[in-house]
C-alpha cells in the first residue's frame, strides 16, 4: 500500500510502582537528609512511575508501523519494568546497583538496558515522571 | 448576603508517596505471596496515593464556604499527611500498627483519626486511589 | 428493542473560564484578605471550571437514551455556560448578584437556575471544580 | 490483626476499545441521523470506553481486603472486557445483541452479566465514559 | 505594544471518535491476524483520538498572537476533523484511502492535508493518541 | 558513585490562577472584540494555569541531580509565581506591563524573569497551559 514517506516518533507509555529513597551512602544520615530532605527516609518511600519510551524510523509499506507497538511493549516489560515494578529501586535493582536512585539516574540506566534489544528503530528518548509534578527526559546525549 | 440555601458536599484533593507492603505477618512469605503476589516484595514498593476528604454542611451566608478550604487542608495535613507523606506505612505510621497496609484499612483508619477534628461540618467520605486503576471509598458507615 | 429496565444516571462535564474574587462588602478589605487571603485580590484572579451536570432516568425503549446529551449540553450552555464563560462572575452573571462568589454557592445558585429547563428526567447534581484540588458537589437537599 | 470495622466501596478501573453506532433498526436512516445525528454513521466510529466498576464489602482480617482487586479484574475481564474490547458493540457483543448500542443500555447490561459471578461482595456501581465529556452510572435500582 | 521577540511554539488540541481496523488488503485475514492480533477484528474497533497541532512563529506585536487559535481551530476543523469525526478510517476517510489506517501514516497523511491551509506560521508537528498508552509525532521530516 | 554520564532535560510542574483579559489599548473595543472574541471581556476572566519549567544539564556524581528539584521550584515561585497566582496579569505583574497579556508573551517574558536566577543548568524550556486545549512553549530562540 502506498503512503508519504517520512520519519515517525513513536511512544509507549507503560508503569511501574516502586519504593526507593535519595541516599548517598559516603555521607551521614544527617547530611543526607540536609540534602535530600523527607525523600532520603531511611524506611523508604514510593512513587507510581510513569515511563514514556520514544523510538524513531520510517513506518513499514507493509504494516503501517513503525514498530509493532506490542513488540515494544514486551521488550520494555521483560528488559525493564519487570525488574523494577513492585519493587525496591535501591536494592532490587540490579541496573540501579552502586548509583543513587534519581530519575535522573534511572533514566540513563534505562535507555542502556534497552538500547542493546532494539532493532530496525533508533531509540529517542526515556522519559519518566516521578510525580505528576516532575519528570526528566534522556535522549543518549 | 443572601443566598438559596442547602446542603453542599466540599471535596480536597491531597497527596502523598509512600512505601508499603501488603503482608500479614501470622503467615509466611510463600502464603503471603500467594495471596498478594508481587505486592508482598519483602523489600517494599510504593505509590503516588491521592486522598479525596469530603465534608458536608450549609454554606455559611458571611463566608458562602462550608469550611475554608485552606483550613480543612491544614488539618488534614497535620493529622494525616504529615505522618504518612514520604514513610513507610507498615513501619512509619502509627494509626496503621498492627493492621495490613491495604487501601481499605488505610481509608478506615483515617476516618477515625481526621473525625476528632472536624467542628461545624459533618464528615462524608475520605476516597484513596492506589493507582489510577484502584480506589476506595469509606463514608463511616 | 428490548433491554432491561432500570434507573441510570447520565452526567455531561462542561466548563467555562471566568474571572472571581472571594470578597463580603459588608466587610473592610483587611477583614476580606484575613477570611480569603489572596482569593480577595481587588483585581481578581480566575480559574478554568469544570462543571459536571448528572441527570437521572429510565433509557427510552425507543433510543436508549435518558436524555440526549447533545440536547442537555445545549440546555446548560444556553441557561448557564454562555452567562458565565469568559465573564466575571461577581460583576456580569446575573444569577450569582449578591452572592458572595464561591463555587458552593454557584452550585446551588446553578442548580436552581438549570431545574425548570429539565423535563422527563430529574436533576441529580451539579458538580463544579474550581481547580484540580477542590470540588464542591450539590444535590438539591 | 485488627482493625475498625467498616464497609468499604471498592473500584477497579477497566477499558476497551470498541465501534459502535446509535442506530434505531425500526427507523429509517433519515430518521436515526435526525435523533442520533452523526452517532448513527453508518460505517461505525468507535470510543476508548473507561469502565468502572465498585463492589462494597466489609475489609477481611486476614487480607484486609473487600476482594482482591486482581480477582475482580480477572472475572470483570473474561465476563465483560474480553467480549467488547476491539469488537463491535452492535454486532459482535452477545449481550448486546437486539439493544440499542448506548452506553445506558450497556451499564444495565453489564451489570447483569457480572452480577451472578460475584460472591462474598455486594455490586455497587458500574459507571462508563464513553469521552471524556459523558457518563453513566447504574445502581441496580 | 512593546515586547522581547522570540519564535514560540503553539499547540491547539483537538479530537476525533473514529472507527477502524489494522489490515493489510494484500493479506489473508489469518496473516493480518498474525500480524496486527485483535486490531484486525473485521467488524472494526475504534477509539477517542486526541489530536495535537503544533504551529511556530513570532508573536505579532499587535495581537500577542503567533496564530489566532480560534482560526488555526477552525482550520483543523475543516480541512481534518470533519472529515474523519464519527467516521470510519478505512472506508469513509479520503486522504487514507489506500493506506493501513494507523497513527503513522495518519499524521502523515494529516500532515499533508494541512500544510496548505497554513499562512504566516510553520507547521512543526502533527500528534496523534490513539490510546492514553500510545501516540505518535510527525515533524515533516 | 558512578553513573553513566549523560544530559538530562529535568521539569518541574508548578501552577497559577489568574486573571486576564484579550486586549490592545491602542484600539477601540469593537476592534479588540472582533479581534479577540469574548477573551476581550472588559470585566475580565481567568484560567488554572499550568506552567512547566525545563533545565537540562549532567546529573552530579554525588546526589544524581541536575538540580534539586525543590531549589528549582523555589527560584520559580519567588521569581514567577508569587507574582502572578491570584492576580490579575494585565493589572498586576510587572513583567507584564505594557504587553499583550497572552501567553505567547508570558512565556517570552517568565524565560527573561527567570534566566539570571539559573546557575550550573541550562534553560531549556517555559511551556505554559492556558486551557487543557491550548498551550505555548519557548525554547529562547
Amino acid at each position: 500500500m502506498e503512503s508519504e514517506k517520512g520519519l515517525v516518533y513513536v511512544t509507549r507509555k507503560l508503569h511501574f510502582n516502586a519504593a526507593h529513597k535519595l541516599y548517598n551512602p559516603s555521607w551521614s544520615d544527617e547530611k543526607n537528609f540536609e540534602v535530600f530532605g523527607k525523600c532520603s527516609n531511611p524506611n523508604w518511600h514510593g512513587h507510581n512511575f510513569d515511563l514514556y519510551v520514544t523510538v524513531k524510523g520510517i513506518p513499514s509499506p507493509e504494516t503501517g508501523f513503525v514498530i509493532n507497538l506490542k513488540v515494544l511493549k514486551d521488550i520494555v516489560n521483560s528488559v525493564i519494568v519487570d525488574k523494577i515494578d513492585h519493587r525496591n529501586i535501591n536494592l532490587d535493582v540490579d541496573f540501579m546497583k552502586g548509583k543513587i536512585a534519581t530519575i535522573e539516574n534511572l533514566a540513563i540506566a534505562m535507555w542502556y538496558e534497552l538500547l542493546p534489544h532494539l532493532h530496525g528503530v533508533k531509540l529517542h528518548c526515556i522519559k519518566i515522571y516521578e510525580t505528576e509534578r516532575q519528570f526528566v527526559e534522556y535522549f543518549g546525549e
